[in-house]
C-alpha cells in the first residue's frame, strides 16, 4: 500500500504526468521548525539537468499545505505538494500498444485492468522519489546529531563515473550504479525485532524505490563466503564499540552504536534510445521499436539523497518508537 | 514489532530457552485442510542433527491449538505451538558478563535494560525460525499451483558444500552460505506499490531472519555494472512472458508472471568454539574467552525451507490482498 | 492517528483556517468512474447557510488531484483537496488566552506544547468533516445496491426541529440532536471479529467526528432494561431474515443481511454567543467572556450526510476485506 | 481482525470449546514485574458461579508462556494461555440445524462457509473475554497512578439488581444491564486525533465484546436534548480542571485531566431456557425449540472487570503513543 511507517508515517500520492505529486506525513511531533527553503538543497541534489540525467527539468518547489503554523509543525499531518509542469505526455501514447521492457507498463496495465495512468510511468515513475526526498527532509529534522551520508561508488562497474556515463550516452544506452550509505551518531537500541529489524525496514523502503535491485548490510554478500573467526566484530568497550564493523552497525536487528552501513545496487534506467524488442499488445507480434520521452542515462547519479532519505525516514520512525520501549 | 502481514498476518512469540515458542496466524481463510502431519516434512528440512548443524535436537512437534475444527481452518486465528525440551541454559550464564561478538547479547541487554531473556539468545535465537517454517506450511496451502524452491548454491565460497563445512568444523569455526529461491506459477499482479513492492515485503521478512546479510532480486548487484541494452528483458507475448529474466519476475514491484527469483547471503553463525575477544561488562576490559553452548557450524544448511517459508508468507498475503484490487 | 481503514484507507489532513484540507484515499480499486460533480450533492447536504448553521460559507469545491485518469480511478492513491477561502482568523486571537469551554483549545495546546494551529479550532474543527463527506462519496461508489440513509429524529429533545433551532438562536444558544442511520441491501458476512466488529469500526469512525457523544446499535440502550425473550430476533428463513430487528442487523459483529441501524447523539456546538466562564491562562483567574467567530447553532443539521459517509467508509472497507475471507 | 492497538498491541485467539484460548501481547515494555498470581483477583471478578451466571465453571488459571524472565517482562511478546476444561460440547449439536436467535450461529456459518467452530459459539463466545481481562491486568501495570472503576448501575431497568436477576431466573429468561466506568488520575493529552480519539478507541474495543449494544461518554445521549449553555464545562484553572464534567473528561478526543467517564449497555444473554422460534436450516421451516447448554442469566454481572480491562488496554496504548508526541 501507499503508506509506510508506524509512528512517523508517510503516505505518497501523485503521478509523473498528472497534476502533481506529494507526501502526507503523519506522526511528526509538534514544534519542529520547518520552512520551504529547508527543502531546497536536498531537492537540488536529486534534481536532473546534469549530464546523464533527464532533460525534463521541473522546478520542484515544495508547498507545505498543512500541519505548519507560524513556522513550526503543529502535530497535525503535514502535506507536501509538488506540481508537474514540464510534461510531454504525447511521448507516451505508444506505451499502451508496446509495453517497454524493464518497465511496469504491462504489469500495471494488467494489475489495474488498463485503468492505470501510463503517461510517464504514472505512479511507477522515478519522479515519485521527489516525495521521498521531501519526507526525508522532515525526517532528518528529528535526527539531531545523526549524520547520514550516501555516495555513488561505481557506475557501470567503473569508479570513473563520469567516463562510464559518457560512454553510455554516446551509445544511446544507460548504466547502473552502486551506492553506499553510512550513518554515524546513532544510539544503541533502534530497531524492533522480531519483524521490524533495522535491515527489514530499510530494505523495505529501499526496494519501494524504482530501480533498486539489491541491498546488503555491513559485509553483506561477502558474509556468505566468510568464516565467523574472520568477520565477528570484537566488542572493545562497555558501550559496545567494536574493533571491526562487518555487521554494519546492527546486531539482532538493533543498532549497536557503531556506524550503520549498507550498499544498494541500482539498475540502468530501462528507457534507452537504442532500438529494442517488445510485443505489440494488439497484434501479439514482437516488434522492434524506439522509446520516446526524456530519460536518465544513469539514475544512480540522483540516488544519494534518495537513499539518505530512505534511511532518515526509517530511523525517525525507529527513534520515536524507541521511546515506547519504556513506560 | 512482532507481527507481519496485512491480511495473512503472522505474530511470533517465544524464546530459545523458555517454555516454548510459536506463531499466531490471523487472516487465514476458513476451509483449508490442516493437520499436524502436514508440518512434518518442512520441519524436518529445517531440523538440526546433520553434520554442520547444532547437536541440540528438539522434537519440533507442532501443536495446533486454535483455529482448527474437524480438520479444517475455521477462519479464526490459528495458533501453532512448539515446546522447548532440550535446554542447557547454564551454558549461557557467561553471556551476561561477556557479550558474544556478532550476537544480539549486548544490544538486547541495552535495549531492554537488562531484562531480556539472554539464555540461548532468547527471542534472537535462530530457534524462532521454527515458527516461520510452521507459518510457511500454512501459507503454502493458500498458494495452489505455485512452486517455491530454495537451495544452497555456495558455502564458504565453495560449491562443494560438504567439504566447506568439514573444513570449518575441523577448525572450530563456522561458515556462511548463499541461497537462491525460485518461484514458478505466479500470476501477474501480485505486489502493492508504492511501498509494498514484492521486493519490499520479501526483503522485510527475509531480514527479520537472524543471519541474513544481503538480498538481491533477478540480476541483483550485477545490475549496477550493467547497461540497459544488456539486461532489459524483451517481452515476447501478450501475457508478458520475457525472453530473459534479469528482472527476477518483477516489474514496478509487481509480479510479471515469469519466474520470481532472489538470492540471499547468510553469515556464518557467530558462535564458534575458537577463542575470541570481547569486553567484560563488569570490568570494562577486553578478554579472550570461549563460547559454550551448542551451535551450528553452517546455519545456511537449514535455510532453504526457511527462505521458502518467507516467500510463501509474503505471497499468501499478496494473493489475498490482490482480491481487493477489484470491487 | 490520521488514517482509518485497512484496505480502503483514508488519511485526513488540513485545518480550519490554513490553506485548505482534504483526504487521501488508498486502496480504492481501479476502474471506478469519478468526477468532480459526483461530489456536489453530498457536499451541498453538509454545507452551511441554512438557518441554524454557520454564516461562514465556503464554496467547498473538490479538486481531484491524483489517482484519476480519463475519468476513472487508476488504483493509485486518490487525493481530494479543498481550499479555505472565507477565513476570519482574527476572531480567534482570544482562544490562546481564554480557552473555550467544550472545545479542544486547551487540550490541543497542552498536547502539542502550544504549537497547535488554534485558529478556528485547527484540526479539531468541524470543517474537517468535509473530508469525511468527500471520502464517503468515493466509498459509496463501491457499495452498489446498498442504500444508506441518515436523518435527524430530534433536536434539543423536540421533533419539531425548526422550532427547537429557532428558540436556541433567539437565546444566543445552541442545541444538540439525535440522528438515525439505516442501511439496506447489505450482504451477510461483513465485519471481521474479534476486534473489527461492524459496531467497532462504525463507532470508531463516528467518535472521530467532533460533537458525537453516544452511539447505539439496534435496540441499543434499551437492551440494558430488556429481557432476551422480548428482544431476541426470531430467524424466519434460511438466509437469516429475522422477524424483529432489535440487533440492528448485526450478530457477533457480522452483518446478518437485515437492515443495519444505529443512532448517534450530537452535542450542541460549544461556541455560543451567550456569556460563559473560563480561565484566563495568563492570570489563572476565571473570567466571563464572549466567543467571537461564526458558528453553528445546531451542527446536527449538517450531520446526516456525515453519518452516511462514516457508514459508507467502514462498509466499503469491510466489503473489500470480505473478499479475503476466501482463497 | 484479531489484533488491537498500535504499540501495546493485543492479539486474541481460541474458542469456547477448543483446547483453550488466550492473548498475545506485543509492545509491553521490559522490566514490568509480572507473575501468575497478579491475575487472580481480576479473573475471579469475571468468573461465573454466582447467582445469575453460568454453571460452567472453569479454573481460569493463566499460564504465562513467553515474554517473562525472572519475574519481569522482557520486552518480547507475552503470551497468556488458558485451557478449556469444563466442556459439554454435545449440548451444541443442534446449533448447526437451528441457529439460535441473537447469536452469531448463522452469521458465522455463512461468513465462514460452515467451517466455523460452532461449539459454544466458538470464537464468538463470551469466554473470550477471559483473554481481555488477562490483557487488562498487564495493561493496568503500565498505568501507575490511574484508577479505573466500573460498576453495574442497573439490571433489567432496576437498581435492585439481585431482585431483577432472581425474577429473570424464575422465568427461564435473561436480563440486560447498564454499566458505568470512571477513570481518575489521567494526565492531559492522551488520545490521537483525528481518528484515534479516546472515544474512538474505547468504543472500538468495547463493541468487540459480545453483548455490548451502546456506549456514551460523559453526558452522552442527553447531549442531544441539551443546550450548550447547560452542558459546557467551565474551565476553572490553568491545568484544565472543569466545574462540571459533561464532556466525560475528553475534549477533541483528548483527555483533559478530569475524570474520564462512559456508560455501556449490555444486552440480555440470548440463550435462555424459554422456548423460542428459529428456522430449521435443513427444512427452511420455523420451529419452536429450546436452547441447551449452560448460560448466564445476566452477563452484565461479569462485566465490570471486562470494561475496566477495555479501558486499561486502550489507555496503556495511548500512554505509550503519547511519548512519541515529542522528539
Amino acid at each position: 500500500m501507499n503508506s509506510f511507517g508506524r509512528i512517523f508515517k508517510i503516505s505518497i500520492f501523485g503521478e509523473s504526468h498528472g497534476k502533481g505529486l506529494g507526501v502526507l506525513i503523519d506522526g511528526c511531533p509538534a514544534g519542529i521548525s520547518l520552512k520551504e527553503e529547508d527543502f531546497r538543497s536536498s531537492l537540488l541534489r536529486r534534481k536532473s539537468g546534469k549530464k546523464g540525467t533527464t532533460p525534463r527539468i521541473e522546478s520542484d518547489e515544495v508547498s507545505i499545505d498543512s500541519g505548519l503554523f507560524n513556522g513550526f509543525t503543529t502535530g497535525s499531518p503535514i502535506i507536501l505538494n509538488f506540481s508537474n509542469e514540464n510534461i510531454k505526455s504525447k511521448d507516451y501514447n505508444e506505451i499502451k500498444k508496446i509495453p517497454r521492457p524493464g518497465h511496469a507498463d504491462l504489469t500495471a496495465s494488467q494489475k489495474y485492468n488498463g485503468f492505470n495512468d501510463y503517461r510517464g510511468g504514472g505512479q511507477f515513475s522515478g519522479r515519485l522519489t521527489l516525495a521521498i526526498v521531501a519526507a526525508g527532509v522532515v525526517a532528518k529534522k528529528l535526527l539531531d546529531g545523526i549524520e547520514i551520508n550516501a555516495k555513488i561508488t561505481e557506475v557501470g562497474g567503473e569508479t570513473d563515473i563520469e567516463n562510464a556515463v559518457d560512454k553510455a550516452l554516446k551509445d544511446g544506452d544507460s548504466v547502473g550504479g552502486l551506492l553506499q550509505c553510512n550513518i554515524n551518531g546513532l544510539p544503541v537500541g533502534l530497531g524492533e525485532p522480531f519483524f521490524d529489524s533495522v535491515e527489514s525496514n530499510i530494505s523495505h523502503l529501499a526496494f519501494a524505490i524504482p530501480a533498486v535491485k539489491g541491498i546488503e548490510f555491513g559485509i553483506g554478500f561477502k558474509a556468505a563466503s566468510s568464516r565467523a573467526s574472520d568477520i565477528n566484530d570484537s566488542i572493545i568497550n562497555q558501550s559496545g564499540k567494536t574493533k571491526s564493523n562487518n555487521s554494519g552497525g546492527i546486531n539482532g536487528g538493533i543498532t549497536n552504536g557503531n556506524e550503520l552501513s549498507f550498499k544498494v545496487a541500482i539498475k540502468p534506467p530501462a528507457s534507452i534510445s537504442k532500438a529494442q524488442n517488445s510485443v505489440n499488445i494488439e497484434t501479439g507480434k514482437v516488434e522492434e521499436f524506439n522509446i520516446k520521452g526524456r530519460h536518465d542515462a544513469c539514475i544512480a547519479l540522483r540516488f544519494p539523497v534518495i537513499l539518505e532519505s530512505v534511511a532518515a525516514i526509517v530511523l525517525a520512525d525507529f527513534k520515536l518508537i524507541r521511546k515506547t520501549n519504556y513506560v
